[in-house]
Protein backbone atom coordinates (compact mmCIF):
# COMPACT_ATOMS: atom_id res chain seq x y z
CA UNK A 1 0.00 0.00 0.00
CA UNK A 2 1.16 3.46 -0.71
CA UNK A 3 0.32 6.50 1.85
CA UNK A 4 -1.40 9.51 0.19
CA UNK A 5 -2.29 13.23 1.60
CA UNK A 6 -4.98 14.71 0.32
CA UNK A 7 -6.47 18.06 0.47
CA UNK A 8 -9.88 18.82 0.69
CA UNK A 9 -12.19 21.02 0.44
CA UNK A 10 -15.76 20.89 1.66
CA UNK A 11 -19.18 22.69 3.15
CA UNK A 12 -19.87 21.47 6.36
CA UNK A 13 -23.55 21.90 6.57
CA UNK A 14 -25.34 18.68 6.39
CA UNK A 15 -21.95 17.14 8.19
CA UNK A 16 -21.46 15.77 11.67
CA UNK A 17 -18.21 17.05 11.58
CA UNK A 18 -15.40 15.34 10.48
CA UNK A 19 -15.37 12.25 12.68
CA UNK A 20 -17.63 9.33 12.41
CA UNK A 21 -20.65 9.32 14.53
CA UNK A 22 -23.46 7.21 15.11
CA UNK A 23 -25.76 9.91 14.74
CA UNK A 24 -25.21 11.12 10.92
CA UNK A 25 -23.03 11.86 7.98
CA UNK A 26 -19.66 12.72 8.35
CA UNK A 27 -17.13 13.82 5.94
CA UNK A 28 -14.33 10.73 6.85
CA UNK A 29 -17.41 8.07 6.27
CA UNK A 30 -17.50 9.76 2.81
CA UNK A 31 -14.19 10.03 2.01
CA UNK A 32 -13.98 6.37 3.48
CA UNK A 33 -17.12 4.95 1.82
CA UNK A 34 -15.03 6.32 -1.62
CA UNK A 35 -12.28 5.04 -0.62
CA UNK A 36 -13.11 1.30 -0.64
CA UNK A 37 -13.85 1.90 -4.27
CA UNK A 38 -9.77 1.65 -4.74
CA UNK A 39 -9.39 -0.96 -1.74
CA UNK A 40 -11.16 -3.49 -3.10
CA UNK A 41 -14.38 -2.87 -0.93
CA UNK A 42 -12.49 -2.67 2.09
CA UNK A 43 -13.01 1.37 3.08
CA UNK A 44 -9.52 2.92 4.33
CA UNK A 45 -9.05 4.31 7.41
CA UNK A 46 -8.42 8.00 7.16
CA UNK A 47 -6.77 10.31 9.65
CA UNK A 48 -7.30 14.45 9.26
CA UNK A 49 -5.09 17.16 10.65
CA UNK A 50 -8.23 18.72 12.17
CA UNK A 51 -11.21 17.36 13.44
CA UNK A 52 -13.48 20.00 12.58
CA UNK A 53 -16.86 20.07 14.11
CA UNK A 54 -20.50 20.28 13.10
CA UNK A 55 -21.14 22.77 10.49
CA UNK A 56 -17.33 23.77 10.32
CA UNK A 57 -16.20 24.09 6.57
CA UNK A 58 -12.83 23.62 4.71
CA UNK A 59 -10.29 24.81 2.31
CA UNK A 60 -7.57 23.16 3.19
CA UNK A 61 -8.30 20.33 5.80
CA UNK A 62 -5.64 17.52 4.91
CA UNK A 63 -6.19 13.56 5.37
CA UNK A 64 -3.79 10.73 5.25
CA UNK A 65 -5.33 7.11 3.43
CA UNK A 66 -3.35 4.40 1.94
CA UNK A 67 -4.09 3.15 -1.10
CA UNK A 68 -3.12 -0.22 -3.70
CA UNK A 69 0.39 1.34 -5.03
CA UNK A 70 0.71 1.82 -8.28
CA UNK A 71 -2.55 4.72 -8.46
CA UNK A 72 -1.74 8.17 -9.66
CA UNK A 73 -1.86 11.41 -7.39
CA UNK A 74 -4.23 12.13 -10.26
CA UNK A 75 -6.64 8.86 -10.09
CA UNK A 76 -6.99 9.08 -6.14
CA UNK A 77 -8.15 12.72 -6.54
CA UNK A 78 -10.40 12.01 -9.63
CA UNK A 79 -11.55 8.41 -8.48
CA UNK A 80 -12.46 9.93 -4.91
CA UNK A 81 -14.18 12.82 -6.37
CA UNK A 82 -16.03 10.56 -8.79
CA UNK A 83 -17.82 8.54 -5.64
CA UNK A 84 -18.07 11.19 -3.22
CA UNK A 85 -20.77 12.92 -4.99
CA UNK A 86 -22.82 14.36 -4.54
CA UNK A 87 -21.66 15.07 -0.81
CA UNK A 88 -20.48 18.68 -0.82
CA UNK A 89 -16.54 17.14 -0.40
CA UNK A 90 -14.30 17.41 -2.89
CA UNK A 91 -10.41 16.41 -3.67
CA UNK A 92 -8.43 19.02 -4.39
CA UNK A 93 -5.23 17.86 -4.45
CA UNK A 94 -3.54 14.28 -3.53
CA UNK A 95 0.18 13.41 -3.07
CA UNK A 96 2.33 10.49 -2.43
CA UNK A 97 4.22 10.31 1.31
CA UNK A 98 7.08 8.78 1.36
CA UNK A 99 8.30 8.78 4.77
CA UNK A 100 6.45 6.41 6.77
CA UNK A 101 6.44 7.49 9.97
CA UNK A 102 4.23 11.21 8.17
CA UNK A 103 0.87 11.90 10.04
CA UNK A 104 -1.93 14.61 8.73
CA UNK A 105 -2.35 15.04 12.22
CA UNK A 106 0.84 15.01 14.23
CA UNK A 107 3.35 16.31 11.03
CA UNK A 108 1.44 19.53 10.91
CA UNK A 109 3.77 22.25 12.11
CA UNK A 110 1.25 24.88 11.07
CA UNK A 111 -2.91 25.15 11.08
CA UNK A 112 -5.02 28.16 9.83
CA UNK A 113 -8.68 29.09 10.82
CA UNK A 114 -10.28 31.93 9.53
CA UNK A 115 -13.91 33.15 10.92
CA UNK A 116 -16.40 35.57 9.15
CA UNK A 117 -18.82 37.63 11.03
CA UNK A 118 -21.28 39.78 8.90
CA UNK A 119 -21.85 42.73 10.80
CA UNK A 120 -25.07 44.31 9.57
CA UNK A 121 -28.74 44.70 10.47
CA UNK A 122 -30.12 42.63 7.18
CA UNK A 123 -29.77 38.59 7.56
CA UNK A 124 -27.37 37.08 4.79
CA UNK A 125 -28.58 35.84 1.66
CA UNK A 126 -25.69 34.67 -0.45
CA UNK A 127 -23.26 33.61 2.58
CA UNK A 128 -25.84 31.84 4.76
CA UNK A 129 -24.70 28.95 6.55
CA UNK A 130 -20.36 30.45 6.11
CA UNK A 131 -20.90 33.91 8.58
CA UNK A 132 -21.72 34.46 12.05
CA UNK A 133 -24.82 36.91 11.77
CA UNK A 134 -24.02 40.03 14.35
CA UNK A 135 -26.68 43.00 14.43
CA UNK A 136 -25.27 45.11 16.47
CA UNK A 137 -22.11 46.82 15.15
CA UNK A 138 -18.82 45.88 16.22
CA UNK A 139 -15.54 47.45 16.50
CA UNK A 140 -12.93 45.62 14.89
CA UNK A 141 -10.24 47.67 15.78
CA UNK A 142 -11.56 47.18 19.38
CA UNK A 143 -11.50 43.06 18.59
CA UNK A 144 -7.63 43.89 16.89
CA UNK A 145 -6.32 45.30 20.10
CA UNK A 146 -8.01 43.11 22.82
CA UNK A 147 -7.05 40.07 20.81
CA UNK A 148 -3.14 40.34 20.99
CA UNK A 149 -3.34 39.09 24.88
CA UNK A 150 -3.94 36.10 23.15
CA UNK A 151 -0.57 36.03 21.27
CA UNK A 152 1.52 33.92 21.88
CA UNK A 153 2.28 30.84 24.16
CA UNK A 154 -0.42 30.39 27.10
CA UNK A 155 -2.70 28.26 29.61
CA UNK A 156 -5.72 28.59 27.13
CA UNK A 157 -8.09 26.23 29.83
CA UNK A 158 -10.59 29.25 29.70
CA UNK A 159 -10.86 29.06 26.11
CA UNK A 160 -11.00 25.23 25.58
CA UNK A 161 -14.44 23.35 25.57
CA UNK A 162 -15.32 21.25 28.49
CA UNK A 163 -15.05 17.92 26.25
CA UNK A 164 -11.96 18.79 24.99
CA UNK A 165 -9.52 15.85 25.62
CA UNK A 166 -5.97 17.54 24.76
CA UNK A 167 -3.47 16.39 27.61
CA UNK A 168 -1.93 20.19 28.23
CA UNK A 169 -4.38 23.19 27.67
CA UNK A 170 -1.00 25.38 26.60
CA UNK A 171 -1.00 26.68 22.84
CA UNK A 172 1.17 29.08 20.82
CA UNK A 173 -1.21 31.49 18.82
CA UNK A 174 1.43 32.61 16.02
CA UNK A 175 -1.40 34.81 14.40
CA UNK A 176 -4.67 36.88 15.38
CA UNK A 177 -5.48 38.85 12.68
CA UNK A 178 -9.18 41.07 12.59
CA UNK A 179 -10.19 43.24 9.88
CA UNK A 180 -13.21 44.39 8.54
CA UNK A 181 -14.25 44.42 4.63
CA UNK A 182 -17.44 46.29 4.15
CA UNK A 183 -19.81 44.25 6.46
CA UNK A 184 -17.40 41.39 7.06
CA UNK A 185 -15.16 40.78 9.71
CA UNK A 186 -12.68 38.37 8.98
CA UNK A 187 -10.71 36.71 11.77
CA UNK A 188 -7.28 34.53 10.57
CA UNK A 189 -6.23 32.39 13.31
CA UNK A 190 -2.73 30.26 13.08
CA UNK A 191 -1.48 28.20 15.53
CA UNK A 192 0.71 24.63 15.40
CA UNK A 193 -2.14 23.35 16.81
CA UNK A 194 -5.33 24.51 18.81
CA UNK A 195 -8.07 22.93 21.55
CA UNK A 196 -11.20 21.74 21.17
CA UNK A 197 -13.48 25.12 20.36
CA UNK A 198 -10.71 27.12 20.91
CA UNK A 199 -11.24 29.21 17.81
CA UNK A 200 -14.40 29.47 18.71
CA UNK A 201 -14.63 30.74 21.82
CA UNK A 202 -12.03 33.27 21.34
CA UNK A 203 -14.41 34.90 18.50
CA UNK A 204 -17.14 34.71 21.16
CA UNK A 205 -15.28 36.60 23.81
CA UNK A 206 -14.05 39.25 21.09
CA UNK A 207 -17.32 39.20 20.13
CA UNK A 208 -18.50 40.77 22.96
CA UNK A 209 -15.51 42.92 23.37
CA UNK A 210 -16.51 44.26 19.48
CA UNK A 211 -19.86 45.33 20.64
CA UNK A 212 -18.34 47.50 23.30
CA UNK A 213 -19.75 45.14 26.40
CA UNK A 214 -16.51 44.26 27.69
CA UNK A 215 -13.44 46.75 27.99
CA UNK A 216 -10.57 45.46 26.07
CA UNK A 217 -8.06 44.62 28.78
CA UNK A 218 -11.47 41.59 29.78
CA UNK A 219 -9.95 39.12 27.25
CA UNK A 220 -6.31 39.32 28.99
CA UNK A 221 -8.23 38.74 32.22
CA UNK A 222 -10.14 36.32 30.89
CA UNK A 223 -6.94 34.29 29.33
CA UNK A 224 -5.67 34.75 33.13
CA UNK A 225 -8.30 33.18 34.97
CA UNK A 226 -8.10 29.70 33.15
CA UNK A 227 -11.42 28.95 33.87
CA UNK A 228 -14.13 28.13 31.18
CA UNK A 229 -16.71 29.96 32.70
CA UNK A 230 -14.74 33.16 32.24
CA UNK A 231 -15.15 33.56 28.49
CA UNK A 232 -17.66 34.19 26.25
CA UNK A 233 -20.16 31.95 24.92
CA UNK A 234 -18.86 29.65 22.22
CA UNK A 235 -19.28 31.58 18.56
CA UNK A 236 -21.82 29.50 16.12
CA UNK A 237 -19.68 26.94 13.87
CA UNK A 238 -20.70 28.43 10.41
CA UNK A 239 -18.30 31.26 10.03
CA UNK A 240 -15.76 28.70 10.64
CA UNK A 241 -13.26 27.22 7.62
CA UNK A 242 -10.27 25.37 8.09
CA UNK A 243 -8.15 27.20 5.73
CA UNK A 244 -5.12 25.23 5.25
CA UNK A 245 -2.33 22.96 7.09
CA UNK A 246 1.27 23.35 6.85
CA UNK A 247 4.30 20.20 7.06
CA UNK A 248 8.01 20.54 6.95
CA UNK A 249 7.73 19.31 3.24
CA UNK A 250 4.79 20.33 1.18
CA UNK A 251 2.91 16.98 0.48
CA UNK A 252 1.06 18.37 -2.76
CA UNK A 253 4.75 20.10 -4.17
CA UNK A 254 4.29 19.85 -7.99
CA UNK A 255 0.74 18.41 -7.83
CA UNK A 256 -2.19 20.51 -9.34
CA UNK B 1 -47.13 56.75 -1.22
CA UNK B 2 -43.37 57.12 -1.05
CA UNK B 3 -41.34 56.07 -3.79
CA UNK B 4 -38.04 53.64 -2.14
CA UNK B 5 -35.27 51.98 -3.45
CA UNK B 6 -34.08 48.67 -2.01
CA UNK B 7 -30.58 47.35 -2.37
CA UNK B 8 -30.89 43.76 -3.01
CA UNK B 9 -28.57 40.61 -2.44
CA UNK B 10 -30.40 37.14 -3.35
CA UNK B 11 -29.02 33.82 -4.15
CA UNK B 12 -29.85 33.03 -7.83
CA UNK B 13 -30.41 29.11 -7.06
CA UNK B 14 -33.97 27.95 -7.01
CA UNK B 15 -35.39 31.17 -8.60
CA UNK B 16 -36.08 31.75 -12.34
CA UNK B 17 -34.75 35.20 -12.19
CA UNK B 18 -35.33 38.45 -11.17
CA UNK B 19 -38.88 38.63 -13.55
CA UNK B 20 -42.21 37.05 -12.53
CA UNK B 21 -42.67 34.17 -14.61
CA UNK B 22 -45.32 31.59 -14.72
CA UNK B 23 -42.69 28.91 -14.22
CA UNK B 24 -41.71 29.05 -11.02
CA UNK B 25 -40.63 31.47 -7.82
CA UNK B 26 -38.84 34.93 -9.04
CA UNK B 27 -37.23 36.99 -6.96
CA UNK B 28 -39.58 39.92 -7.97
CA UNK B 29 -42.50 37.83 -6.71
CA UNK B 30 -41.07 37.18 -3.30
CA UNK B 31 -40.11 40.77 -2.89
CA UNK B 32 -44.03 41.91 -4.08
CA UNK B 33 -45.50 39.37 -2.13
CA UNK B 34 -43.64 40.45 0.94
CA UNK B 35 -44.28 44.31 0.32
CA UNK B 36 -48.07 43.51 0.07
CA UNK B 37 -47.85 43.53 3.96
CA UNK B 38 -46.39 46.74 3.97
CA UNK B 39 -49.44 47.89 1.44
CA UNK B 40 -52.65 46.97 3.49
CA UNK B 41 -52.37 43.38 1.07
CA UNK B 42 -52.18 44.75 -2.58
CA UNK B 43 -48.68 43.57 -3.63
CA UNK B 44 -46.67 46.83 -4.94
CA UNK B 45 -45.13 47.08 -8.42
CA UNK B 46 -41.38 46.78 -8.46
CA UNK B 47 -38.70 47.44 -11.09
CA UNK B 48 -35.21 46.41 -10.87
CA UNK B 49 -32.04 47.97 -12.53
CA UNK B 50 -30.78 44.63 -13.88
CA UNK B 51 -33.68 41.86 -15.02
CA UNK B 52 -30.96 39.13 -14.11
CA UNK B 53 -31.72 35.61 -15.39
CA UNK B 54 -32.40 32.18 -13.27
CA UNK B 55 -29.15 31.02 -11.38
CA UNK B 56 -27.54 35.00 -11.67
CA UNK B 57 -26.90 35.99 -8.40
CA UNK B 58 -26.93 39.69 -6.58
CA UNK B 59 -25.00 41.49 -4.20
CA UNK B 60 -26.42 45.03 -5.20
CA UNK B 61 -29.09 44.98 -7.34
CA UNK B 62 -31.73 47.98 -6.59
CA UNK B 63 -35.14 47.60 -7.02
CA UNK B 64 -37.64 50.59 -6.83
CA UNK B 65 -40.97 50.74 -4.92
CA UNK B 66 -44.08 52.14 -3.45
CA UNK B 67 -44.95 51.79 0.14
CA UNK B 68 -47.41 54.05 1.71
CA UNK B 69 -45.85 57.49 3.44
CA UNK B 70 -44.12 57.17 6.58
CA UNK B 71 -42.37 54.54 6.87
CA UNK B 72 -38.58 54.99 7.56
CA UNK B 73 -36.02 53.22 5.70
CA UNK B 74 -35.27 50.63 8.51
CA UNK B 75 -39.04 49.84 8.31
CA UNK B 76 -39.16 49.08 5.03
CA UNK B 77 -36.21 46.65 5.07
CA UNK B 78 -36.55 45.14 8.22
CA UNK B 79 -40.29 44.39 7.48
CA UNK B 80 -39.80 43.19 4.13
CA UNK B 81 -36.53 40.90 5.34
CA UNK B 82 -39.34 39.19 8.08
CA UNK B 83 -41.70 38.49 5.11
CA UNK B 84 -39.68 37.00 2.56
CA UNK B 85 -37.82 34.55 4.79
CA UNK B 86 -37.01 31.52 4.23
CA UNK B 87 -36.19 32.66 0.32
CA UNK B 88 -33.31 33.45 -0.13
CA UNK B 89 -33.52 37.55 -0.84
CA UNK B 90 -32.72 39.89 1.45
CA UNK B 91 -32.89 43.89 1.66
CA UNK B 92 -29.39 45.14 2.70
CA UNK B 93 -30.46 48.77 2.57
CA UNK B 94 -33.13 51.18 1.98
CA UNK B 95 -33.65 54.83 0.29
CA UNK B 96 -36.26 57.33 0.29
CA UNK B 97 -36.43 59.01 -3.30
CA UNK B 98 -37.63 62.37 -3.07
CA UNK B 99 -37.55 62.61 -7.10
CA UNK B 100 -40.79 61.43 -8.91
CA UNK B 101 -38.74 61.06 -12.21
CA UNK B 102 -36.19 58.71 -10.63
CA UNK B 103 -36.20 54.79 -12.03
CA UNK B 104 -34.44 52.42 -10.75
CA UNK B 105 -34.09 50.99 -14.21
CA UNK B 106 -33.37 53.96 -16.38
CA UNK B 107 -31.85 56.55 -14.36
CA UNK B 108 -28.85 53.98 -13.65
CA UNK B 109 -25.70 55.22 -14.62
CA UNK B 110 -23.61 52.46 -14.34
CA UNK B 111 -23.82 48.38 -13.50
CA UNK B 112 -21.51 46.35 -12.32
CA UNK B 113 -20.99 42.55 -13.04
CA UNK B 114 -18.58 39.57 -11.49
CA UNK B 115 -18.28 35.86 -13.53
CA UNK B 116 -16.11 33.92 -11.56
CA UNK B 117 -14.59 30.59 -13.46
CA UNK B 118 -13.48 27.90 -11.08
CA UNK B 119 -9.96 26.71 -12.87
CA UNK B 120 -9.15 22.86 -11.86
CA UNK B 121 -9.70 19.62 -11.81
CA UNK B 122 -11.64 19.02 -8.37
CA UNK B 123 -15.05 20.14 -8.35
CA UNK B 124 -16.55 22.80 -6.25
CA UNK B 125 -17.59 22.31 -2.87
CA UNK B 126 -17.73 25.09 -0.76
CA UNK B 127 -18.58 27.54 -4.08
CA UNK B 128 -21.19 24.61 -6.02
CA UNK B 129 -23.59 27.14 -7.89
CA UNK B 130 -21.70 29.98 -7.35
CA UNK B 131 -18.58 29.66 -10.19
CA UNK B 132 -19.01 27.84 -13.80
CA UNK B 133 -16.56 24.45 -13.44
CA UNK B 134 -13.53 24.49 -15.95
CA UNK B 135 -11.24 21.75 -15.52
CA UNK B 136 -8.98 22.68 -18.49
CA UNK B 137 -5.98 24.99 -18.18
CA UNK B 138 -7.14 29.15 -18.98
CA UNK B 139 -4.76 31.24 -19.59
CA UNK B 140 -6.07 34.41 -17.78
CA UNK B 141 -3.64 36.76 -19.44
CA UNK B 142 -4.99 36.02 -23.24
CA UNK B 143 -8.10 36.60 -22.11
CA UNK B 144 -7.15 39.70 -20.78
CA UNK B 145 -5.17 40.23 -24.00
CA UNK B 146 -8.34 39.41 -26.02
CA UNK B 147 -10.71 41.29 -23.80
CA UNK B 148 -9.43 44.83 -24.89
CA UNK B 149 -11.12 44.79 -28.49
CA UNK B 150 -14.50 44.87 -26.33
CA UNK B 151 -13.72 48.19 -24.18
CA UNK B 152 -15.71 51.45 -25.27
CA UNK B 153 -18.60 51.75 -27.88
CA UNK B 154 -19.66 49.07 -30.33
CA UNK B 155 -22.47 46.92 -31.74
CA UNK B 156 -22.89 43.92 -29.62
CA UNK B 157 -24.78 42.03 -31.66
CA UNK B 158 -22.70 39.14 -31.79
CA UNK B 159 -22.57 38.75 -27.86
CA UNK B 160 -26.93 39.32 -27.77
CA UNK B 161 -29.18 36.82 -26.73
CA UNK B 162 -31.41 36.23 -29.80
CA UNK B 163 -34.05 36.90 -27.41
CA UNK B 164 -32.83 40.38 -26.48
CA UNK B 165 -35.76 42.98 -27.08
CA UNK B 166 -32.86 46.31 -26.24
CA UNK B 167 -33.87 48.67 -29.66
CA UNK B 168 -30.14 48.63 -30.42
CA UNK B 169 -27.02 46.50 -29.95
CA UNK B 170 -24.97 49.22 -29.19
CA UNK B 171 -23.69 49.44 -25.98
CA UNK B 172 -20.32 51.41 -24.41
CA UNK B 173 -18.04 48.65 -22.09
CA UNK B 174 -16.34 50.90 -19.17
CA UNK B 175 -14.59 47.79 -17.97
CA UNK B 176 -13.66 44.17 -18.28
CA UNK B 177 -11.13 42.88 -16.07
CA UNK B 178 -9.78 39.67 -15.76
CA UNK B 179 -7.39 38.19 -13.00
CA UNK B 180 -6.63 35.06 -11.08
CA UNK B 181 -6.06 34.34 -7.70
CA UNK B 182 -5.35 30.77 -7.14
CA UNK B 183 -7.88 28.63 -9.04
CA UNK B 184 -10.34 31.65 -9.24
CA UNK B 185 -10.43 33.44 -12.46
CA UNK B 186 -12.62 36.50 -11.75
CA UNK B 187 -13.88 38.88 -14.47
CA UNK B 188 -15.52 42.22 -13.42
CA UNK B 189 -17.27 44.20 -16.24
CA UNK B 190 -19.10 47.21 -16.30
CA UNK B 191 -21.39 49.19 -18.54
CA UNK B 192 -24.32 51.62 -18.19
CA UNK B 193 -26.17 49.16 -19.57
CA UNK B 194 -25.79 45.48 -21.01
CA UNK B 195 -27.82 43.61 -23.89
CA UNK B 196 -29.00 40.54 -22.98
CA UNK B 197 -26.83 37.57 -21.74
CA UNK B 198 -23.97 40.14 -23.24
CA UNK B 199 -21.83 39.02 -20.47
CA UNK B 200 -22.44 35.30 -20.45
CA UNK B 201 -21.49 35.38 -24.31
CA UNK B 202 -18.69 37.35 -23.84
CA UNK B 203 -17.55 35.15 -21.46
CA UNK B 204 -18.45 32.12 -23.11
CA UNK B 205 -16.19 33.54 -25.88
CA UNK B 206 -13.01 34.76 -23.78
CA UNK B 207 -13.05 30.80 -22.31
CA UNK B 208 -12.37 29.40 -25.85
CA UNK B 209 -9.77 31.66 -25.90
CA UNK B 210 -8.04 31.55 -22.18
CA UNK B 211 -8.29 27.45 -23.36
CA UNK B 212 -6.29 28.20 -26.60
CA UNK B 213 -9.00 27.44 -28.86
CA UNK B 214 -9.22 30.61 -30.03
CA UNK B 215 -6.22 32.84 -31.17
CA UNK B 216 -6.25 36.26 -29.55
CA UNK B 217 -7.65 37.72 -32.31
CA UNK B 218 -10.63 35.95 -32.95
CA UNK B 219 -12.40 38.00 -29.94
CA UNK B 220 -12.27 40.97 -32.20
CA UNK B 221 -12.96 39.51 -35.39
CA UNK B 222 -16.64 38.06 -33.69
CA UNK B 223 -17.19 41.83 -32.70
CA UNK B 224 -16.54 43.01 -36.12
CA UNK B 225 -19.14 39.86 -37.81
CA UNK B 226 -22.06 41.00 -35.73
CA UNK B 227 -23.67 37.64 -35.96
CA UNK B 228 -24.19 35.99 -32.80
CA UNK B 229 -23.22 32.69 -34.37
CA UNK B 230 -19.40 34.04 -34.83
CA UNK B 231 -19.42 33.84 -30.77
CA UNK B 232 -18.72 31.16 -28.70
CA UNK B 233 -21.97 29.59 -26.26
CA UNK B 234 -23.54 31.44 -23.53
CA UNK B 235 -21.07 30.73 -20.46
CA UNK B 236 -23.76 29.06 -17.23
CA UNK B 237 -25.38 31.30 -14.85
CA UNK B 238 -23.86 30.53 -12.03
CA UNK B 239 -21.11 32.12 -12.51
CA UNK B 240 -22.35 35.62 -12.63
CA UNK B 241 -23.46 38.15 -10.05
CA UNK B 242 -24.96 41.89 -10.55
CA UNK B 243 -22.81 43.68 -7.79
CA UNK B 244 -23.70 47.29 -8.02
CA UNK B 245 -25.70 50.15 -10.22
CA UNK B 246 -24.98 53.37 -9.55
CA UNK B 247 -27.12 56.34 -10.14
CA UNK B 248 -26.07 60.25 -10.30
CA UNK B 249 -26.83 60.27 -6.14
CA UNK B 250 -26.49 57.36 -4.34
CA UNK B 251 -30.14 56.81 -3.22
CA UNK B 252 -28.97 55.18 -0.05
CA UNK B 253 -26.48 57.65 1.01
CA UNK B 254 -26.26 57.82 4.95
CA UNK B 255 -28.51 54.63 5.24
CA UNK B 256 -26.96 50.95 7.03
Amino acid sequence: MTRFALKLEYDGRGFVGWQRQSNGVSVQQVVEQAGAHLCGGAPPVTVAAGRTDAGVHAEGQVVQAEFPDGLTTRTVRDALNFHMRPHAVTVVAAGVISDESWSARFSAVAREYRYVILNRAARPALDAGFVWHVRRPLDAERMQLAAIALLGRHDFTSFRATACQARSPVRTLDRLDIGRRGDRIEIRVGARSFLHHQVRNIVGSLKLVGEEKWPVERIAAVLAARDRAAAGPTAPPDGLTLMSVAYPLDPFAGQQ
